[in-house]
């Protein structure tokens, strides 16, 4: 592999950017990865508190998922959806497995915005229905129907949205919707927003509720202890299917194998991607009750791809559900939040007037940035961009000058490092978040 | 890997497939594959005249393909988007090149259907215009905004469509929509049906015309010589964006790297997935003229997805072009076409009363069968399942006794072998396939 011209000159004149004005970028250049860390073509490396785009749970380069991957390539690369195939076939057994309750199906994707794509389509016509309740401050993918679910701003240039998406707004007491000042009033206020949207909407048009089990990108917001379980109550009672969109939350992310886990919820639909392989085939899917299977047993499912099932993307899921058995990544993650990564951030949040709240679960967490911690003022506007969002940018140079590589969303920076991150790169990373956090300080309203 | 359950079992009870009623289907199970044969868990060899979805260009298992894969996946797996990286870098470069006129840009999508979403986003946004125009008879793929613009029956199902689809009627001299009898003649009126279509419309409306260059799967419709020039003229005329879905019939299957540079236009989107890495690892793409890129150059691109511009799925797609150009695929397709593919099959068009039409180019072709060649009455009515289909089941159940793979479609069977299939394996083929239509003969009207 010896290009003929400069990686970076062939990027800037050949590669158009996901999410970016083209001509104001300049991408780092990754070279290489191993573990927790990548390292950028100028050799500097970084300890890596992103995980890419929050994927690569099992950290970069894990040598038996590589050699998976290297092992299936050599057998067989490509079968089409219309097919059987053993690793097809092991890979939903073990996702089926992995699932609460009834949900023994898979339909597979190659992301996540064709997850809830179809997710969405299988709920309208199982339901006859047309409708989706989706929250602000969610993501849910970028293709038509993904985005118009969408709750945040990244949906606005793709207006119209598809017909039928109705936003309501989910928990956050950190910035209430409902003027709620405890967990226990948010849970409550947010259920009753909810129920008094279908109410006005009208429950017998409404398809599904679509949710991020714990939204990510828009915030790390933690649903409250009973709010999962309230909205299966609101589906059970108006028969509206359940979406529990873990395409970031799933697969380890939140120290569970399924985020929902936590809360016992069982969900009618589970789309997921990212950390079922790390992204390290493109993969993502759909996890089916039997009640919406059965409404496809007798009646053609009217939607596919062409990589469904693809078996190098599912036998990277074999082997990284395996490899996180074998080495007890989940309970890696849960023992590492508790003893280091919580009471780490809990202190860092005392000794920063910067920081407004800290929040998450798992190796999922937000630091929320402030003006004042009086005010709750963000420390950038809400969508800032330029000039605007420089306090954020002066903080994420700060991380990168110390070698650790942030993950910085409005004026959050998210701690969501791959989940074999061990306790000491943990403590490593939370220490040069701390050094960080001073110049994000600086920018404090005394 | 050894699944503790049977395959069969656990594809029954786990795997979700594409378009099918799940009950009433038992995938055949497809353990092995090489070159241009694949082999069901029972040891039944077949030659594979399908290429899966029509992916496989290069043939199954090509093994300096699967060395490249396997290469990469010990270098590494997983960059975001936001990052240059060298694979990703050299396979915008190569497709760069390949691609026609000043189509420099690449963004990268996991398949096809997330192409044409995000061909549709950016001509959207860089006319400022809401319309698009696709043909009935086509296949766009199956998110929201992909599935709005297929032309067929798969998209019934999903509809309400997006906002600002429109759909209009292109070429096909055999069932002319345009009552005309010459390929000239169709070519004419089928633009002026386009002209039509966009005075009512409005011009100032629309934002795209998208077109599959050659009609992949709703027929192998080949364009009249003149009718992708004519529409390039239209467009121009109107400041509206030509997107070429070249998904099926780019890279190698029309014998050329796009289908069409076979006429010699230039489109100002092209849309590929598939045969730019014979789907060995899920991939497609945009490839952008510089205009559309200038409009994303300081003004953000809103669309994205975490696997675009995976390095696993970009070092396939440059191992795979450097192999077209060192074994001279696009050659081989043309020559064994010239030599073997169509006069076989208009031989064998001359032999049964059942085939009304042959049609295609490169290793696209089709067999339209009918119940008499006088009325054209097609072998099976449109969309037909059931018993209805019965008479294209037993033709295709021919053919795999003979172990010849079939790909079947309404009244068709299109012949898209992989592009490296051999001189003597068309022959083989092309025998069985004439065999097996004696079947399709049966019934004909008297
Ligand atoms: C919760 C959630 N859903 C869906 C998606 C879309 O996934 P993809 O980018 O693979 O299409 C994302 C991506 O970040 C996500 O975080
Ligand atoms: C012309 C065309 N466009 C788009 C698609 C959709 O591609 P995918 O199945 O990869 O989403 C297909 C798939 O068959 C196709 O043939």
């Amino acid at each position: 592999m010896l290009p003929r011209v400069s990686t970076t000159d062939a990027d800037r004149k050949h590669v158009f950017h996901s999410w970016s004005a083209q001509a104001q970028i300049s991408p780092p250049e990754i070279s290489r990865a191993q573990g927790s860390h990548f390292w950028t073509a100028d050799g500097t490396k970084y300890l890596d508190f992103s995980s890419q785009l929050v994927n690569v749970n099992i950290g970069y380069q894990h040598p038996k998922l590589v050699a998976a991957i290297q092992e299936q390539a050599g057998r067989l690369l490509t079968v089409s959806p219309a097919y059987a195939n053993d690793v097809r076939s092991e890979a939903a057994r073990l996702i089926a497995e992995l699932a609460p309750g009834d949900l023994d199906s898979v339909f597979f994707t190659n992301g996540g915005a064709e997850a809830t794509e179809n997710a969405m389509r299988m709920a309208r016509l199982h339901t006859g229905r047309q409708k989706v309740l989706t929250t602000y401050r969610s993501y849910h993918g970028a293709t038509a129907g993904a985005i118009s679910a969408t709750g945040e701003p990244r949906r606005w240039p793709s207006e119209p949205s598809v017909p039928g998406i109705v936003h309501f707004w989910g928990p956050y007491l950190y910035r209430s919707a409902f003027h709620a000042t405890t967990e226990a009033e948010e849970c409550t206020r947010a259920l009753q927003h909810l129920r008094d949207t279908i109410m006005v909407e009208g429950a017998s048009t409404i398809a599904a509720i679509m949710l991020e089990t714990v939204v990510g990108t828009n915030g790390v917001l933690v649903p409250p202890d009973r709010y999962l379980a309230g909205v299966r109550e609101i589906c059970d009672e108006h028969g509206i299917v359940f979406i529990a969109d873990e395409v970031m939350a799933g697969f380890g992310r939140c120290g569970e194998w399924f985020a929902i886990d936590r809360w016992g919820v069982t969900p009618d639909l589970i789309c997921f991607a990212k950390g079922v392989n790390s992204g390290y085939v493109p993969l993502g899917g759909v996890v089916i009750s039997a009640a919406i299977a059965a409404t496809f047993a007798d009646r053609p499912y009217p939607g596919g791809l062409t990589y469904s099932g693809h078996p190098l993307a599912c036998a990277s899921a074999v082997a990284s559900i395996g490899i996180f058995k074998e080495e007890g990544v989940l309970e890696h993650v849960r023992g590492v939040e508790e003893t280091i990564l919580r009471p780490g951030l809990e202190e860092i949040a005392a000794r920063h007037p910067s920081v407004g709240e800290v929040r998450g679960v798992g190796f999922m967490y937000a630091v929320e940035l402030v003006r004042s911690r009086e005010s709750r003022e963000p420390l950038v506007p809400f969508n800032a961009s330029g000039p605007a969002a420089a306090p954020m940018g002066a903080f994420a140079a700060a991380c990168r000058e110390q070698g650790l590589w942030p993950f910085v969303h409005f004026n959050r920076t998210h701690v969501v490092p791959p989940c074999t991150t061990t306790a000491a790169e943990m403590r490593e990373g939370l220490e040069k978040l701390d050094a960080a956090l001073t110049v994000a300080d600086g920018y404090c309203r005394d």
